[in-house]
C-alpha cells in the first residue's frame, strides 16, 4: 500500500520484528502478499474444478461402459489442456508477482478482472468437451470460445504487467531493465500467439488447439534471465 | 486470544523467536490471523464456484451453438457482477482485519455469519442468470433476492466493523480516530446504498443492478486515509 | 516429527534462521503446521460447497418464483445450520492444534478420518433440505442421518483429542493439567450431546435440530481457560 | 530458482532479513515453497470435492428413504477409499518436498502432470460408485479405471521423485544416501503394487480394491528413517 512507510529507520531499529511482520502478510509489501495468496487460491480451485465438468456416463443393460468412456475423449483432452494452461498461467502469474514489489488499487482491480478470466476457463472447457466431436460448426464455435477465453486472459495478463512495469511503477528499481524488457516481450508475444490461436479456430480448430498446447508447453520453460536480473542481489563472481 | 501475553519482556528477551511464532499464525494476534486465512479461503472458493452455476447448453442437430451461447448473456453478466462484488468485499474485509489487532468470540461469530452471506452469493447469482431475461415479475424477484443478499452481507459487515471499532474494542489504540470515523462512515454509507439497491429492485431491476456495479467499482477505489492513519508508524516528513 | 531435533544448541547458534525455518512450515513442529493448513483448507472448501447443493427452482409461465423460493426454506435452514456447525468445528479444531505441539502417524490418520466426516457434511445437509418438509418417515430419516453424521464427527474429534492429550502424548508438558481436563470434559460432553441429538431424531426431528443449533452456539463460546493454561508462558504477576 | 544466490555472505550480513524473506515464500527456496502451497490447495480441494459426486436420492410417495440411502453404499465406499488415498498421497507428497530443497522447470512440469492425476481422482471415484454394484463387466471396467488412475498417479509421483533425487539433483547434499535409497525403494515398490492392483481388477475387482485400501493404510505408516536421515542436523548423543 504505502511501501514508503517501511523506512530505513524502522528496519534499522528492529529488523527481526519488521521481518516477521512482513512475512505475516506474505511478502515485502503486504498488499502484493495478500493478492498473491488470494490469486493462488483461485488458481488452485479453478484447476481442480475442471474435473466436475466431466459427467459419469449412464450406461444401461448390456451396453459397453468402456466404449462409452472412450467416447468421452474430448472431455479428457479438454481437462488435460486446461489443466496445463491454468498451471502454466499460475506459474507465470506467481513469477510476475515476485518482481512486483508493491501494489495500488488499479493493480488490485486489474488482477480481479484477470482472475475473472482464469476462473471462467472451466466453462469453455466443458463446452469444448461437449462439442469437439460434434458437427463442424459446433466444433468451430467451441474451439473459438475456448481459444478466445485464453486470448482475453492473456490480454489482461499483459495489461497487468504493462501497468506494473511501466516506468517501474510497481516494480523494484533494482530489477534489471533488460530483464523487464525481456518479460514484456515474452508476454506481448504470448498474447499475440493466443490471439492467433483464436483466429485459427475459424480456419482449423485442430491447429488452434495444437497451438494452445504448444504455447502452454513453451510457457512452462525457463523465463528469460538478464545478467543481473533477479530482485535478489547476485553474489559477484569471486575474483582472484 | 490473549494478546497481553506478548509482553515487552518476551519481545525483549528473544525477538526473533517471538517474531517467528507470530508469523506462524499469520499475524500479530494469532486469532485474527487464522480468521483472516479462513475467510480468504472462503472468499477464494465462493468467487471461483460462480462458474459452475453456468451450465453448458445442450444443442442438437443443426441448431446454432453460438446463438445459444449468446442467449446465456444473463449468466455471464451475473458472473461478472458477482465476481467483482466478491472481489471487492474480499479486499475490504482484508483491509479491515489489518486494523483489527485482536479478536474475541463475538467477532468470531459475527465473521462466521458474515461469511455465511458471502458464500451464499452463488445461489442468487444463478437465480439472476436464470430469470433476468424472463417475465417482469420473475426478473423483479431475482434482482430483489440478489440485491437483498448483498444488502444483508453489507449489514453484517458493518455490524462486524462497528463491534470491533466501538471504543477501540479490538482495534489498536494507535489507529487514528479520524481514520476510524472515516471507515465507519464508509461502511454505513455503503450499507445504506446496498439497501437502496434492494428497494430499487422493485421499481427498476436494471437501475438496481447498475447501482450494484457502481458500488463495487467505488469500493475498489482507495480507502480514506487519515493523516496518521496506518497501524504502522508513518515516517515524519523530513524537515530542514 | 522429531521435535527433539530442535535442540538448544541449534537455537543458540542461529535463532533467526531456525525461527524462519519453523515458520516456513507453519508452526513449532512442521508436522502440526501442515496438518493445520491442510485441515483449514478442507474446512473452508466444505463450508463453501454447501451452497451448490441448493438448486435454483425452475419456474415456467406465470408460476410465482417468490413462492417457489419460499418453499426452499429447508435448504436455507440446512445451509445455515451446517455453516454454523462447520464454522464452530473449525474454530475448535484450530484451537486444539494450538495445544498439540507435535504429531505422529496415528494423529495424522485420525485427522484424515475426522476430515472425512467434516467433508461429508454437505451430503446429509442436502438430504435434510430435500426431505425436511416431506413425509414424517422421510423427515426422521433425513434428520437421523444428519445428526448421526455430526455425532460420528464429534466421536472422531474426541478420539483425536484423547489420543493427543493422553499422558501429554503430543501436547506440550507446559500446558496446565487442569486446562487439559477441562478440554477433555468439554469434548466428551459435547460428543454425548451430539449422540443425544441423534437419538432424539427418532423421537422428534425438530428437537434434534434445535439441540444441534444450541450445541453449535455453545461451542462458539469461549473455551475453559485454566489459570496457567496457555502454551505460551504467561508473564508472572509482578510482585513487590 | 537459483539457490546459489543465497550465499553465506548474504546470510552473514543480515540473517533476520533473509530469514523473513525465506519464510514469506514458504520454504528455503521460494520455488519449492510455492509449489508446495499450490499442491496443498489442489489436494485439499480434490479431497473435498469427492462429496459432491454423491447425489441425494429422489424418493417419492411412501418409498423408503433409508433403503435408498443404504443402496448408495458403493458411493460411501468410494468416498472413503478415495479420501484415504488422496490424504495419504498428500502426506507423502508433502514429506517429499521437505527433502527437495530447490526446483527447476522440469520439476514444476512433472508436478503439474502429477496434480493433474490427483485432481482427476473424483471422476473414477464417481464411476466406481455408479457401477460397483452393476453387472460384472461394468464393475470390472469401473475398478480398472479407478485402479488405473491411481497407478498412473503413482508412476508420475515416482518419476518426480527419481528426477529430483537422481544425483541429488534437487535434494540437499546433507540428506543421508541411505534414506534416499530407502525412499526410492518405497516409491518404486508402491508404484508396482498400484500397477498390480490395476492388473488384479481384471481378475477380481474386490481383490483390487482391497489391495488399494491396504496400500493407503501402509503409506500412512511412518516412513523409513536413516540413522542421520533428516535434513535437520540431529543433535549428537551426549557423551560422558
Amino acid at each position: 500500500m504505502r511501501p514508503d512507510l517501511y523506512g530505513g529507520k524502522l528496519w534499522g531499529r528492529n529488523q527481526c520484528e519488521e521481518g516477521a511482520r512482513m512475512t505475516a502478510s506474505g511478502g515485502r509489501d503486504s498488499d502484493t502478499g495478500r493478492i498473491e495468496a488470494f490469486s493462488d487460491g483461485v488458481f488452485a480451485i479453478a484447476i481442480t474444478l475442471l474435473i466436475i465438468e466431466i459427467g459419469v456416463p449412464h450406461v444401461v443393460g448390456t451396453e459397453s461402459l468402456s466404449e462409452r468412456l472412450v467416447k468421452l475423449w474430448p472431455s479428457y483432452l479438454g481437462y488435460a489442456i486446461s489443466f496445463l494452461v491454468i498451471g502454466t498461467v499460475w506459474a507465470n502469474h506467481h513469477n510476475r508477482f515476485r518482481l512486483i514489489s508493491h501494489s495500488d488499487h488499479i493493480l488490485l482491480f486489474l488482477n480481479i478482472v484477470f482472475l475473472m478470466c482464469v476462473a471462467f476457463i472451466p466453462f469453455p472447457t466443458a463446452l469444448l468437451a461437449d462439442y469437439l466431436s460434434g458437427t463442424e460448426e459446433h466444433r468451430t464455435t467451441a474451439v473459438a470460445v475456448y481459444s478466445g477465453t485464453l486470448a482475453v486472459t492473456a490480454v489482461f495478463f499483459t495489461i497487468l504487467w504493462l501497468y506494473a512495469a511501466g516506468n517501474y511503477r510497481l516494480v523494484d528499481r533494482a530489477v534489471d531493465p533488460l530483464l523487464m524488457r525481456a518479460m514484456t516481450r515474452r508476454y506481448v508475444f504470448g498474447m499475440l500467439l493466443y490471439i492467433l490461436a483464436f483466429v485459427l479456430a475459424f480456419v482449423s480448430p485442430t491447429a488452434s488447439l495444437a497451438l494452445i498446447v504448444i504455447l502452454a508447453l513453451i510457457f512452462v520453460l525457463p523465463e528469460p534471465q538478464g545478467p543481473g536480473s533477479s530482485r535478489r542481489t547476485r553474489r559477484p563472481p569471486i575474483r582472484g
